[in-house]
């Protein structure tokens, strides 16, 4: 923690949340779903490398848009093409062969089916009680409804991405959301897993809490250490955050 | 109710609502506040006359935004100009001839703290079972997220006019509130106790519900009686919305 560790939440109106590997579990989610739709359909893979490849395409696709090599796209659809390009590549049955239209878009929806973390709902249950909370998160609305309503998320508000049309980290989803929220950069605490997207959030005023998620890439993965003199919070996970924060 | 009136509901995924009216009751919680500052700074005023002839300046000072005359303004400005414009009609304090600017600016922030009708809570908690509760207003995202933080509003999306810059009844405000959704229009219900609203709707696509609220404008004032045929829903509040739509 830096100068601010005696009163870290000092001024701070809102949380603003990463939500894949910060908030849910993605990578067991998409192993969950996938491995059931084999079970079902008959069919064997390696499911944590297909999440590990479907989640590798993430970030590139997501690139072209924000360079704007081709017009504003939605996570929904990014996935889509995504997990077609995974399926093809480990040869699995796909649309056209093998796989039909209806279990492909199923599949293609278990981002939207993610759990959270054990320590999401009651840490997110103290925040709420001292600070807005905000999605700010290149996830698409629709998804992260969805993903809320099935787990009991408690956002006052689903922003992020879509809204502002600029996938993070772009400045325009940052300072773009704390509009939204009527706040200036500084009364918004952005909170994720990610250095980087911590980075970027500081980088336009935005105060940062990091909470580490060392399972995010499985129970092999490991943790970037975070640069501790970084940010406003370090907190083990969400209820930590919340002490931290007085709440 | 016309020819959907056996199912009203069917294919709908998503209840999008109007607030000012048909959620809170804007005219008793603008009386209310005006009064309370009025009592504490010493000044009486006909506080109905405030209220009506605040709200008597919303739709004009949208109107010079949707037609490009002026940018992009969010409703907290427009609200703080059209108060000045009311106080100074009236010949109230105003900044700089009597009331503070803190004063100014809790009331002109009134409209964050307005309550709902009695229904709606009760209605909601029924609705939400079965649909994505959004609201579809004019109000900007700070404003709704206050109001709803207070009152406990269980929207799943905060959305409107200010995600997709353009005030109701512009196309855009649907269509683009539909598209967030992840929904077709035909997918979402307009919910608004103001038939203008929903025939806009309508003419976007999207199902619509009347809700009447007959003393929106006061004791005094009547609701307008809806063409029964124009609409897949009429019903008398939020509860018999839900009974309506089987929830």
């Amino acid at each position: 923690m830096n100068a601010h560790s005696e009163a870290p939440g000092r001024g701070v109106r809102a949380l603003t949340f990463d939500v894949f590997g910060t908030v849910v579990d993605w990578r067991s989610g998409v192993i969950r779903d996938a491995r059931a739709l084999g079970q079902r359909l008959g069919f064997e893979a390696d499911w944590g490398r297909l999440a590990d490849a479907w989640r590798g395409r993430y970030q590139p696709s997501m690139a072209r848009v924000r360079s704007g090599e081709r017009p504003w796209t939605r996570l929904d659809d990014l996935h889509r093409e995504n997990l077609l390009s995974v399926l093809e590549e480990m040869g699995l049955p796909a649309p056209g062969s093998g796989l039909g239209d209806e279990a492909f878009e199923w599949l293609v929806r278990c981002w939207h089916r993610l759990d959270p973390w054990p320590d999401v709902l009651p840490g997110l249950a103290r925040l709420r009680r001292g600070y807005v909370l905000a999605t700010l998160s290149n996830a698409n609305v629709a998804l992260l409804v969805d993903m809320a309503r099935r787990s009991g998320l408690p956002w006052d508000a689903v922003l992020g991405a879509e809204v502002v049309r600029h996938y993070k980290p772009d400045p325009e989803a940052y300072l773009g959301t704390a509009e939204l929220l009527g706040l200036e950069p500084w009364e918004c605490m952005m909170v994720a897993a990610h250095e980087s997207d911590l980075l970027a959030a500081k980088a336009m005023g935005m105060r940062t809490a990091f909470v580490p998620r060392p399972l995010e890439h499985g129970p092999g993965g490991s943790a970037a250490p975070p640069d501790p003199d970084a940010h406003d919070v370090v907190a083990g996970d969400f209820i930590a955050l919340a002490s931290a924060l007085g709440c």
